[in-house]
């Protein structure tokens, strides 16, 4: 049994954290596997989009906490180690964030600390009617300052403190409501409608959704006037793709495009 | 028939995209018409509010295709011509923000693309119901990222990325509850909800009106101790105008300010 | 009858600002109370949450107007009082932020001009039905630019931009949707409903609130990867709590940690 499962179908790279005895915990193993995965997929031209899910009951139940404890063995207590620890994470965050393909969050039961951070983080989400979101670590004593980083740069400022700072968990439809999650839908509708997006985003150019992804955050923290001359230029370059021109030629001719890719 | 009609009744100037054919698209000459119409109301102080709408079927259906593509004949495939386009675009985007009054879109349709860009960077929107709303240019290959710079600045992340890489449109009460849009009414009274708004605006002191507009945009990228500071410094200037001293006496006398202007 | 009355109960201290006749105005005074009350609870560690009030018929009206008009009659017409108003203000404002614990504001009747600021400016806010919130300074001509700066870093620019130029006031659902409050309940609820939120945060423990509450806004405008590389230090550090190693271990033995706080 594999700790991250794989599946290509349709372009689309279905990536599974499967460690449901854990609830998915981001254990040293389930880094590794996932930032590997990721960096593999970078050159991937054979994908287009990328599904992450999680086996069991939950998505991802955040840290092993487990495996955090054992850590403070060593002899600075585990200093080093959960530097580390949080670097490699904050690591792979990024990765998906700068991965040239959309990742889309398939999420079920519970995703909670550094698991909401990771819906938080992919570029879309998709959960189940009944899923629960929270940054609870506050609850055991360890406030979820970097799953903070994600979720404030989804959600406004006071939902976003509420939740770290009582731990109080959100239904579905009230994370959809506040920006969390893209749509909610039935339990047995939940995979059909991953890979309706999936597939949606999958279907469009390549180059233009690498180059769309790349500029989105890139530009989000630009001043306005900065932001319009580096997209600028971004459009200007998918402008003088072969691809683009030929579906901008379609469309004016009403009919479907060829494209190479 | 102009390319761009202006109206002025009551201290507000309506401006009307009139190219009905092309679903009001924001070809060169439309281009040109908006900038200039703005660069002259910079100045006229008859004006304290702008009201934006598009004659026939649509708002805005973003850059004009055709005429781009005509651009491809030049030497250089068009480079030079699109990137002229894009900051003429941009600069014209910018020029809505930093115009002293406030402008309010008046929607219907679709507005889609530049359209929605548009729309997203008009100061306040008003959309009649049945209203769709998309930044699809990633349909046909080229990923709106201009656009994307100014729906990034009014929505969360998620929902943005997600129209952005799929194309999907948002109805009107999707876009108002996102913050897309302030208010969506009854395609018949959208005329009047738009009017409404502009003369509630232009019933104010019109120097307190540019000022906050201007320091609005000028204070929102700012920390927040540099904005206090800073809007500290607005409020200070604001308080010296002899029409805001009338203001306040007249408030603290329960009876009606006599402004100046 | 003091103008800021304090009450401290398990862990929580009450604050109430208590100029009723003067719907509780941000006079000289006032601010001064709040200014000292706050910075003397910077240090007191027995109080871990703060719930800020107002007697009488609104939360909050903004500041004193009379008290403004009066500081007209210096040889500068006010100039260097109004700068040296609006600097206690905005130290007051940003030391709400900065404070330790949690502040949730209990807001009744309505909040306004720099009342509405305070609401923005709190962690959390919770409201009764039929609280009304406006920046409406414009209509007396002058602008909300100082509430702005709070009001534009909790809910959207559109949202904010009307509400600022038109003056146009929410009720509480209005606000709560857009992110301006985190919970609307019956007017008889109201106490119960901030006692909750206030005792659940100081049930929590105190050191990883206070330093989850200080990343919490220094994070916040910093682009991902400093965000993360600060945050990451803040958990290492909150990891190595020895309160926060009996939580750990507590939950991962299912029973309640024995705190020393």
């Amino acid at each position: 049994m594999e700790i991250l499962e794989r599946r290509d179908v349709n372009a689309v790279a279905y990536l599974n954290l499967n460690a449901p005895d854990r609830l998915n915990a981001l254990s040293d193993e389930m880094l590794a596997a996932l930032q590997s995965t990721l960096d593999g997929l970078k050159e991937d031209r054979s994908v287009r989009a990328v599904v992450l899910s999680g086996s069991g009951k939950a998505f991802c139940a955040g840290h092993d906490l487990k495996q955090m404890t054992a850590g403070r063995q060593a002899e600075d207590g585990g200093k080093a180690y959960f530097k580390d620890l949080f670097d490699r994470c904050a690591q792979m965050m990024m990765t998906v964030q700068s991965l040239p393909q959309p990742v889309i969050a398939r999420v079920h039961g519970i995703a909670t600390a550094a698991g909401c951070q990771l819906v938080a983080t992919c570029d879309m989400a998709v959960a189940a009617e009944g899923t629960r979101f929270g940054v609870n670590g506050v609850n055991i004593g360890l406030f979820c300052s970097t799953p903070m980083v994600a979720l404030t740069r989804n959600v406004h400022r006071k939902q976003a403190f509420e939740m770290l700072t009582t731990g109080r968990f959100l239904n579905a439809d009230e994370a959809r409501d506040i920006g969390l999650v893209n749509h909610v839908v039935p339990a047995d509708q939940l995979d059909a409608k991953a890979t309706e997006l999936a597939e949606t985003v999958a279907a469009k150019l390549g180059a233009a959704v690498r180059v769309g992804k790349e500029a989105f955050y890139n530009q989000i923290t630009m001043n306005t006037s900065d932001a319009y001359a580096y997209t600028g230029d971004v459009m200007v370059e998918n402008m003088l793709y072969r691809d683009t021109e030929e579906g901008i030629s379609a469309f004016l001719e009403k009919r479907d495009p060829d494209w190479s890719q």
